[in-house]
């Protein structure tokens, strides 16, 4: 299998051929901030090889996308003063998969925010953005 | 810090003391069905060592949580025929935890279901429970 998918765009966002505002990265794992937050911080961990959902990531991917969203939690919790955090995968366009490269969604929560799934992905304040990531990456 | 705590009611069901309805186990975790089904097949999965949430769970049982959860996924889509799966996991109560004991939910999904996060808590039909985990376990 190939390590990626010439279409894929978080495949092109690992390459660093799209642009992404990246909070944490290793060997296995980039995380960065969605395009289209549900709240505030919403960030987005992948494996650096493609695979297309939960039912085909292999075990050491997985682990690691685990470890990366715990790092990212614990970020958001003391940079952002989140107050809780929902960790959500969606496999399939029936639970609301929308790019079929594996991701967990970090959402950091907040007492008078007002979540529900499945949010409307809609384009987020870019400002409001940069400076979440200003304040993750500090 | 002590693996289990005595208040805690998915310490009582790993240790036996609360009946439940397993679908997997293993060393590091135990995946029983959830009373309260969002999805047909609603399965929770849990360390058996007790620590309160996501940002205190060690690494190697936020791993293993995973790859439970991935096997519980895989038998979900084959057995019961769900066309998509959401993992979900909510630290903090401004993040709908309500049990503080880490789980991770896989929730199957199907062409047709009405989910919405968060699902109001209801106790499932136990005669269609049984006949899940039936399918889940045969």
């Amino acid at each position: 299998m190939a390590d990626r998918d010439p279409d894929c765009i978080f495949c092109k966002i690992v390459a660093g051929e799209l642009p992404s505002l990246v909070v944490e990265e290793d060997e296995r794992t980039v995380a960065f901030l969605d395009v289209n937050p549900a709240t505030p911080g919403h960030t987005v961990v992948v494996p650096r090889v493609h695979t297309r959902d939960l039912l085909t990531i292999g075990a050491e991917d997985l682990a690691a996308c685990a470890a990366t969203a715990q790092r990212v939690a614990a970020r958001a919790t003391e940079r952002l003063e989140a107050s809780g955090i929902n960790l959500l995968n969606n496999r399939g366009s029936h639970a609301w998969q929308t790019v079929f490269h594996f991701h967990l969604h970090v959402i950091p929560r907040f007492a008078d925010d007002p979540l529900r799934l499945p949010w409307t992905p809609t384009p987020g304040d870019r400002d409001e953005i940069v400076a979440n990531h200003a304040r993750l990456t500090a």
